[in-house]
């Protein structure tokens, strides 16, 4: 990964490993793309208001009140309001069937004035998630969970992606970190993470290599990384001394303590591009949301 | 690669590169495997047909009159014959459009006397070949070529296989071949071999790494892999030298002259296990086709 990772077209381009005077990584700022992106979508959702006298609209569905779940679906909320994007906002109690939950979903898919559904998950353990997510039409799967979704994007078809494997492409593109020929490695095989990530590289023609918790020698194959995608909800699993000089790392993993699963300390000093933890691959996810909502709402309204 | 790889349970244990006195690898028969699973196959379609008065029915469809398609089709009907199972055939001239070609299917799909749809491919280049095989309904899709089947592989769902990456698992686990922690590495990325077959020994916790025409050093890729799922259909590309000591080799590859994708010759010198070339996985690819029938004609039954 020694080629061209540069901000803009329009910024020279500069070997990644000494993209920083201090030989530290470069920061890829997902906060300032998002923002970036959270803009043209506000400008496109007002285009799309006044045109057709309706604002996009996303239905965010909670079941029960994880606090985590709560402050995610009340982020995605605000963000939703300052984007000019309505929000119809379905509370069910944590004792709610599949089946009513399924009942909830079938019946905001026939809504013509919902444009995308959002179901916050992790659910309670008694609801059967996929069944949950299936009910999710097509149209409106603007968080990219169903089946179709997962699909399309293995197969490079046309769909609304997975929001964190969406916007993590999204933050390579923006610092042209170009996959093709190199080789990915992606920890974590989640349906709505790991799985489809690693498709949109391989999409992107990368060699891709998904790890896991029973991969026999973990270290090994992120040394090899040119792209490093951490995926798994291990607090800094991944360490500054695997990390390959000048690779691009990028870290969407989640944690208790604002901590990744990659030791930022440590890999910054490696790495030649590395998301932080908060600010990088975060705020790219509700970007992708929005974006997609408002996406789904122009084709509607072109039918 | 050096555990336990055995003809059956009750063989003895045996390390995989001194499988054979002369250090060769031991061949997979998926000839004599085959025949295994469809002699079970003819008696559950027997015992079907006694109970229901019907037997299990495939529809094989065929667009124009390429000579392998025509060969490959012919096959399947044959094996049908032997194993019990009815089947239609449907010969559509080389010009069908996709919209005739749907309407076909869609009226396969509907028809209750037909239990499995085989849509052999590929066909010509003016028909979308996607929404040929969307028009199968999930019950049917023995042949696994839909993206509703790709998705059951990908996540652990119940679904049918795509045809050859189920035979290619059957043919590991008769030889005992676990691929919970090995480093596998699937060549090609098809929609029907490649990408399937790569997800489920990713369910079967392996390391998955995919290589493609894209992938920039092939041999290093493939000198790590404890398995390698060659699919990309180019005569030899694999040589032995590239083969670790003792892994197990799997040829899925179709190539004029009886060629597979690996150098047999080289390989089977290196390998603890390998496909021979013919005689490995296609005659696994029929014998899951039939088996996936007369389930999906067992399953009506029971509707």
């Amino acid at each position: 990964m020694t080629q061209a990772h540069q901000l803009s077209p329009s910024s020279p381009a500069s070997s990644a490993s000494s993209a920083s005077p201090t030989g530290r990584a470069r920061l890829m700022d997902g906060t300032g793309l998002a923002r970036r992106i959270l803009a043209e979508t506000a400008l496109r959702a007002a285009a799309l208001t006044a045109r057709t006298g309706t604002a996009p609209c996303l239905a965010t569905v909670l079941v029960g009140a994880d606090p985590a779940s709560v402050t995610y679906v009340r982020m995605k909320r605000n963000r939703c309001r300052e984007a000019g994007i309505a929000s119809r906002q379905v509370e069910l109690p944590a004792g709610t069937t599949t089946a009513e939950l399924v009942r909830t979903l079938t019946e905001l898919s026939d809504d013509p004035g919902v444009h995308g559904i959002l179901l916050q998950h992790p659910m309670g353990e008694h609801i059967d998630e996929r069944a949950a997510f299936e009910a999710i039409v097509p149209e409106k799967d603007v968080d990219g969970v169903t089946l179709g979704s997962y699909s399309a994007m293995s197969f490079g078809l046309p769909g609304f992606q997975s929001c964190t494997p969406g916007g993590i492409m999204r933050l390579l593109d923006a610092y042209d970190v170009d996959p093709a020929g190199r080789r990915a490695v992606v920890v974590g095989r989640s349906a709505i993470l790991g799985k489809p990530v690693g498709m949109l590289l391989l999409g992107r023609d990368a060699t891709v290599t998904y790890c896991h918790s029973r991969t026999r020698d973990l270290s090994a194959e992120v040394r090899r990384a040119d792209i490093v995608v951490a995926a798994v909800g291990r607090p800094e699993l991944i360490r500054g001394e695997d990390i390959k000089p000048g690779a691009v790392v990028v870290d969407a993993g989640y944690n208790p303590g604002n901590v990744g699963d990659v030791h930022f300390d440590s890999a910054v000093e490696r790495a030649g591009l590395i998301t932080p933890v908060p600010g990088g691959v975060g705020p790219m996810t509700i970007a992708t949301l929005l974006e997609q909502t408002v996406t789904g709402a122009e084709r509607r309204s072109e039918r």
